[in-house]
């Protein structure tokens, strides 16, 4: 057993982990970096850039399936799973040996591999190697996915989302249990890909969509492409001979349904568990998580800091990255620390249409002070999203009355990435509705889409006149 | 021979002049609308909306032609061009169809068809069977194509981009002259959809692009895909007896091509010269283009306003309707005429990889006393551009040195319609560049090439730090 002494001991070296270690380096060489796992961040291995890929592989079978109304006929499209997967993990395993890359050229004194255990707010223990006595701690240590226990029985039958990016080919079936943003993702894009898909939810709720007409609009759009349970209940899972067998309650009805594979996309749970935390003395929430500042990722007032998923404040990569910076950055300067201003909340969703949140959400308005009116508008005959035949999905827009500020969007169509980041933007620098209205929309494009809805928001605010029908200032087909 | 005296008489019911008349009618209704062709604007018939429907035919055939690196193999692809040009007419009749029918709606006194000749500043001849005297004029008259006269010797062999969107099927082969907008548009998307494209140009110029980096990026993109002569003199074009013949000095050589049609995207004159606006009394500038204000649409200080392709100042649908709104509200308001501020510029180009310039062009800088930094950063290796497979194309941003201001963009690479209006809002609302450091990003998003771009720029600002190399706080690969 060694001990070492370190100004900052960061648990955890995923996203969050390793913007953190870079931070406290400009204020100390006397750090260590504790990894219990595989180096390799989640977005990397089993998160964003994975899911990304297979998901370009199914936009680009259903393009095809799409083609004939574009005057193109195809014939003889075969998915070659194969292929479709090896695709997925080249680029995957490429992406994961830049992390990789990275870590490998951090010096050894600053890496640390085990299982870290706190006992106290200063002291770790690491595995039954080392007793690390840390100035500053930040808690980077992730998240694993959730699933019900009894599951496990399933044994290779069920998948967690980390199992699909190391398949070698495409399975005949799945059911794919969990509405959040990975059980959407992935369901869409294995139904696309020629695989017999089955999704279940409970409740009707999709991701973090808080908006029930956007709710009611993602429902509809998964429900006409792939079998959609949205609120069923799974009562029993079996093995079977040949894959698995589920029995659900759904309407009232007993049903059962037999697939290859059950893929659990019920969520990831922090693994502060795992810390013995409660060694740290720190006082835990009802939730079991710390309070902490998110400008500073300081724990109440102690010399521990959070980052990352573990906090379960925003499963984002962007935001971990924040979280990192800030966290690395205050353990180093501690007891100086520095809040720094967060950006506005963006999350989007890479179903086909996409799914974007942006600042403040309509859940959070509505249980608000705040006197907010809602602008909408639909795809289904803008100008630009018909012509390329991506006319799917709604935008609602939400604005103060009296002050006009744009406060938040919740929207499912398409190139809501992209609309995301001008939405987020725009609520980044506070702008009014009548300063987005003000600024340059093209022709056609799929902005125009989104004026639409600020025109309807601003007429609402009372600020602005009642929009034209079919627009002709706005160009043909706007 | 009929006389009329009118408040406010708009010629020319394009996108301006629609603009135009709505903004007059604030005012008065006593307005007339003088059109010599047919109704519908140059956007529906034969600009956006038709083009950008043979993009997506186009888009989607190459999309199929890129399956097999997903996984995806079809053994057969067939592109059925009477169906492409199916869709294409149909849906440019619809929108067209749609200004048709706003037109109709107009009161029948508020129309007048046939060609207006000036008289005087308060006098209109509408061919030989109206008089028309106006308080004030509103000129919103147009353009038409430009084509060198020898051309049309080639009779029905001549094409302008008109012609194009009325084929009832695709030809084998096409030589396209002129490499701006059009020219680049057109013959990319006839060539992804098997026409045999040769596109001529001169100087290795490419439409409005002023960054020789971007300029030269988008030569060698679009030498990649099909036959580009992009410095060449055409010297003769001649008919044969299945198509035509040209040739042509490239490289100190004289060569020659057969081609079935020649299509002339030589630019648009415009229609200012039929109006006999000398009459009007105004001075012309050496461009033969009367001096006016942009934020009010007058000319000089006179009764005469103009808006749209005609004034030769931006042929760009959302500006033409911003011109249009201005100019009718001014005439209708005269003498006590409002000054409109400006959107910030922004232009599209759909080619694939797509262009965009916003705010200040790099030539403009150039030519300013503006003290300017350069930052830039390629597609080539960015992550979700290289999971999509689109990872082609260069940005380069401009920033003000001590201020830090962004001041501009050029760019050729994917999604780079929706960068634009998140650079062209940037401009609009004076960002700085670390204030646009400071706004969200997402991950895996195309955004994140522009965020290295931007880093790079902030560091030759001396405003940021020296970027990371794969920098991992922004995500792998991003």
């Amino acid at each position: 057993m060694q001990t070492r002494k370190v100004d900052v001991a960061i648990i955890g070296a995923g996203t969050a982990g390793m913007t953190a270690y870079r931070s406290a380096l400009q204020h100390t060489q006397n750090v260590v970096v504790i990894e219990s796992g595989v180096y390799g961040t989640t977005c990397a291995r089993v998160g964003c850039m994975p899911s990304k890929l297979l998901i370009a592989a199914a936009e680009i079978s259903h393009q095809i399936d799409q083609a004939a109304q574009f005057g193109i006929n195809v014939s003889g499209k075969v998915i070659d799973g194969d292929k479709v997967m090896q695709r997925v993990k080249s680029e995957r395993d490429r992406f994961v040996g830049f992390v990789e890359e990275a870590v490998e050229n951090w010096p050894s004194e600053h890496k640390l591999i085990g299982q870290a255990k706190f006992l106290s707010e200063h002291e770790l223990q690491i595995d039954d190697h080392t007793r690390v006595i840390a100035r500053n701690i930040v808690i980077a240590a992730g998240t694993r996915p959730a699933v019900p226990g009894p599951w496990y029985a399933l044994e290779d039958r069920l998948l967690i989302n980390d199992d699909v990016f190391s398949w070698n080919s495409l399975p005949e079936s799945i059911a794919v249990v969990g509405t959040g943003v990975i059980g959407m993702e992935i369901s869409q894009a294995l139904s696309r890909l020629g695989v017999r898909t089955h999704l279940f939810g409970v409740g009707d709720r999709f991701g973090p969509i808080s908006d029930p007409v956007i709710n009611d609009e993602v429902n509809k759009i998964l429900a006409s492409e792939l079998t959609l349970s949205s609120n069923a209940a799974v009562e029993t899972v079996a093995k079977t001979d040949s894959g698995i067998e589920i029995t659900y309650q759904e309407n009232d009805e007993l049903k059962t349904g037999n697939y290859d594979y059950l893929l659990a996309a019920t969520g990831r749970r922090s693994n502060l568990d795992s810390l013995n935390f409660k060694a740290a003395g720190v006082v835990l929430n009802d939730q079991g998580f710390p309070n902490f500042n998110l400008a500073t990722g300081q724990i109440e007032d102690s010399s521990l800091f959070i980052a990352g998923d573990v906090s379960n404040a925003h499963p984002l990569l962007h935001e971990a990255a924040d979280d990192g910076r800030i966290a690395g950055d205050n353990a180093g300067r501690f007891p100086d620390i520095k809040a720094r201003p967060r950006r506005a909340p963006l999350s989007i969703i890479f179903t086909d249409p996409q799914i974007t949140l942006v600042g403040a959400r309509h859940s959070e308005l509505l249980e608000s002070e705040i006197d907010f009116a809602v602008g909408e508008a639909s795809f289904e005959d803008q100008g630009r999203s018909r012509v390329i035949a991506k006319n799917k999905g709604i935008i609602r827009v939400y604005g103060e009355q009296s002050s006009g500020l744009f406060l938040g969007a919740e929207m499912v169509g398409p190139a809501a990435e992209h609309l995301g980041h001008l939405l987020s933007w725009s609520v980044q620098h506070r702008l009014t509705v009548q300063q987005m209205l003000d600024s340059p929309f093209y022709h056609p494009v799929i902005e125009e889409g989104l004026r639409t809805a600020l025109r309807h928001l601003n007429l609402d605010l009372k600020m602005g006149p009642v929009p034209v029908e079919r627009c002709l200032d706005c160009g043909p087909g706007a």
